[in-house]
């Protein structure tokens, strides 16, 4: 596979128009590296979120959810290392003032906005956003948006030890919101300034890391087939690559249409933040095990960027096929994914006893599903509207529904309609979304 | 109902205590205004924003959700009057450079900090966090964090107009985060510098807006009925503290044990906010009618804080019962809110028969509900601990279960037991969820 941009360009044309993402604060221009979801895009998050949520911490029994403020002390992230280290090198530009990333321009030659060839040194420049608490805008009252969510796991670790008494190996979980002062966001909603991130703090014993950082990266291969993620690469992160806390880091890539890029990772983080936040806190941070011994346990970390998530789901589901008469861009979502699970199509929209009949089955399905309700144009227009945004099941009334109280159900990968009892509907579509 | 500072202080305890709120960044001395929410925390905060979403945004025809940037375009607060007017008025000490909300001192006195009383004249001070986006900062580079999530939904109203061509009336829905830089914040999580917000923005014709106004008044009160939020008042706002945007704002007030304060709020916003922003950004934000005509539809806000809504629970759930050798602290949640849905006991700890049941059992509840198990201590002793994070039904394998199948499960309210046969549990607890 090579680049793709015109693949690109149709998704994101089509999240647009159908209401998936929109560009942040677009009536005015817009605000770089922002990006706002409209009903269809909080939708498929929601799913994503949800389904997550219940695979990583609902169901299990060795998982704490948590979350912490995006505001947080300064000293955590001198503790964390991110004070000091998370910066991006730029050089400026002595005549327009253009500043750049220092390792995305070739300083040998000459600016690009200007043309001069007259830069300084390169100099870090640090990602995370900065505010001001309280009334005074010193230096004492210097807060940063949180570039991760995994600091709020670590600063809560101690609070969850003492409500929840739990035995290792345990997670602490979050979703939530982080903020990176990227100096060139791009592809879309890839990268951001504005992003959600799922986050899995596992803490283990050091002699067990392995068996949990295999078990782990199993975990987000399930999770990947599960939500429908297709053509992902392992990538195993080495040398200068490896953050200085890692000890091992596997990156999981995609293959998005602008380039094979980071989606996921997983990384063994050793005791080092527990061992820092401690030092920097002067709170003991250790666990202590039923025979009384006391140690700082270790960390596999994996970490799912949501809309990394949403835009990897929409390029594995997004197809052009050629039909009879006419091509059809559909979005194979999974059923479990996907923002709307049902359509309810009258036939015809002027004859009352069939509009009457689909509302009602619209009605009755609502309590179960995300259904949609459309009755403009033909029924042909309508499975495309409904192909577009990936919903696995159109449900017709039609006149032999007033005859024998049977509707269609059409799917969206087969294309293919049968005949089943109004009645059994909601079963029936339970029994699809199962398997 | 007077002050009970007490009773709050309890709330408070048992939320750091049991794992539902933590100060924010507290082991690093806290940072003002923020709280993280611990495992319970954050599953009752998760309960409250699905049943919010299920029954203002899916279960309905007229409301599309939205999630906008947090970080928005400055001139989307220029349009809306928060650069202007978004501030409270503030006084320095010029001794002790102590800075005061002047509307919370009394600048003829003497000065709390210092004793001296040399007060500078109040000057407005804007609550709004104020950061910079991209690598240089100057004025230009300047964004805010949203003090509100109502604005992203004015500018997405043209986007969902056009990609889903809703008729009046229709809502824009959000949840999401918002900050405001409080100079007090204060009364635990009630108000903070960091919050999240359910809000509607719903659109109508000027002439219905009264209707709409009543039946949203309505919707609100059957919110709070279903979740459990008892002893709420309705409040006029008039004169001065009515908004300059809003020609009508009902409060929603709670007894809290601090003081009869603000939980929710509905406001008529005319079509002020729809107005400014057209005529900020030079975009037609008309509504077009069936026949042509064409015109700003005005605005009805149903506001709702999704921490006080936590804290309303607590507060309305918390209880202290007088049993015949222990006092029980309890909260009395409703089913749907509470945290944990049941919690499954074996009697004893060390008899493989009975707690092997007990994990199988636990193991089927696990798809269905959010489900503990707990075999520490006593069944007594474990009844307590449920009852102080309210969960609403203990299940407890016994010798009996060995015998005849049957469980006995046990109710938070009435504290009954009652037996039922193990492989109905799932059945009769989906029955008694529904009542």
């Amino acid at each position: 596979m090579t680049h793709e941009p015109s693949r690109m360009d149709k998704i994101v044309s089509l999240c647009k128009r159908r209401g998936f993402i929109f560009q942040g604060s677009d009536m005015y221009g817009g605000l770089a590296g922002t990006w706002d979801f409209g009903p269809l895009g909080v939708a498929l998050k929601n799913n994503i979120k949800r389904l997550w949520w219940e695979r990583f911490v609902i169901r299990r029994m060795d998982m704490f959810g948590v979350e912490s403020a995006i505001l947080m002390n300064p000293k955590v992230w001198e503790a964390s290392g991110h004070v000091a280290t998370f910066t991006d090198p730029l050089i400026d530009c002595k005549k327009c003032k253009g500043r750049f990333r220092a390792d995305a321009i070739d300083s040998t030659k000459e600016c690009p906005n200007c043309g001069a060839h007259d830069f300084t040194h390169a100099r870090p420049f640090n990602m995370m956003f900065k505010t001001h608490a309280g009334p005074v805008e010193d230096s004492g009252s210097c807060v940063y948006l949180r570039p991760e969510t995994a600091q709020g796991m670590f600063t809560n670790f101690k609070n969850v030890i003492d409500a929840f008494h739990p035995k290792l190996p345990f997670g602490l979980v979050q979703i939530g919101k982080a903020f990176r002062n990227e100096i060139t966001p791009g592809n879309f909603i890839f990268r951001s300034r504005e992003f959600e991130q799922m986050e899995i703090e596992y803490f283990v014993r050091e002699s067990e890391w392995e068996k949990h950082f295999d078990i782990w990266r199993g975990e987000m291969r399930d999770w990947m087939t599960a939500v429908g993620i297709t053509a992902f690469y392992e990538r195993e992160v080495s040398g200068d690559a490896l953050a200085h806390y890692s000890k091992r880091t596997v990156d999981i890539d995609y293959e998005f249409p602008f380039g094979r890029e980071e989606l996921y990772g997983i990384a063994y983080r050793t005791d080092f933040d527990l061992k820092n936040h401690a030092e920097y806190s002067k709170i003991d941070l250790s666990y202590v095990e039923d025979d009384g011994s006391k140690y700082t346990p270790h960390v596999i970390e994996p970490t799912f960027g949501v809309e990394r998530t949403v835009l990897a789901l929409l390029v594995s589901a997004y197809e052009e096929e050629k039909l009879e008469k006419e091509t059809r861009t559909v979005l194979k979502f999974k059923p479990c994914i996907a923002p709307v699970t049902v359509a309810v199509f009258p036939l015809v929209a002027n004859k009352e006893g069939i509009v009457g009949k689909a509302k009602e089955i619209y009605d009755s399905m609502r309590i179960h599903f995300v259904v949609q309700f459309d009755d403009i144009g033909n029924v042909g227009k309508r499975y495309r509207r409904q192909d577009e945004i990936g919903t696995p099941w159109c449900v017709t009334v039609d006149y032999q529904t007033l005859e024998d109280g049977t509707v269609t159900i059409r799917d969206l990968d087969t294309m293919k309609q049968e005949r089943v009892i109004a009645t059994e509907l909601i079963a029936n579509i339970k029994e699809r979304l199962k398997g």
